[in-house]
């Protein structure tokens, strides 16, 4: 079955979560969204695009940290309402320069930072 | 510094979405939603408990099914919007009787399906 981004389900605002996760180390690297023009930008180009929310316009990942996330596969969840990009991270994901943003767990009631910011 | 769910941040229905992680096979099982009180209810029992939007109420992963999510470790993004449970999954995470929600791939422009559902 050809694939069609018009097929997949976005919220009011016409967007969908899309998570990213190291092709390689299989760490879930960041969480953000796409409209249906930057899924598509994303397949063609091999540049993994989403939609800044904040801006309100494109946002190639890495354009001006050179920070980028290569494409390696796209695959859609049983509802169609979730992505996931498996990508070839360059440099840290995070804009705090760690690898991943997740990089906060809770243990016993606590904020423990699991990483510093790489130099 | 200590954990509050208050200090999160919701979208305008309250929500935050959770991302849940196999934390055996790093695999990226499914995303779904939590307010303020299933982050609670999370920590304190240690079973992954989202929040229904269809259904409007909580949500014990695998408490009809069986295929439950036990938290092994719960962690936050950068942004405080976006969270990430890293799971021991019991049975198939997708009501579909998949392994993930995110069986289907995107090749070459046509959807392949990565996995039949478990028998």
């Amino acid at each position: 079955m050809s694939f069609d981004p018009a097929t997949l389900k976005y919220n009011d605002a016409g967007l969908i979560p899309c998570i990213a996760q190291d092709a390689q180390s299989d760490e879930v690297l960041m969480m953000a969204w796409m409209n249906a023009e930057s899924v598509a930008r994303t397949l063609e180009t091999g540049r993994v695009t989403y939609w800044s929310r904040s801006r309100q316009a494109f946002w190639v990942k890495g354009e001006s940290s050179g920070h980028t996330q290569d494409l390696v596969e796209l695959r859609v969840d049983c509802d169609r309402d979730c992505l996931l990009v498996l990508v070839r991270q360059t440099g840290p994901a995070c804009h705090t320069n760690r690898r991943t943003c997740f990089y906060t767990a809770v243990r016993d009631g606590a904020e423990v930072e699991l990483m510093a910011p790489e130099v």
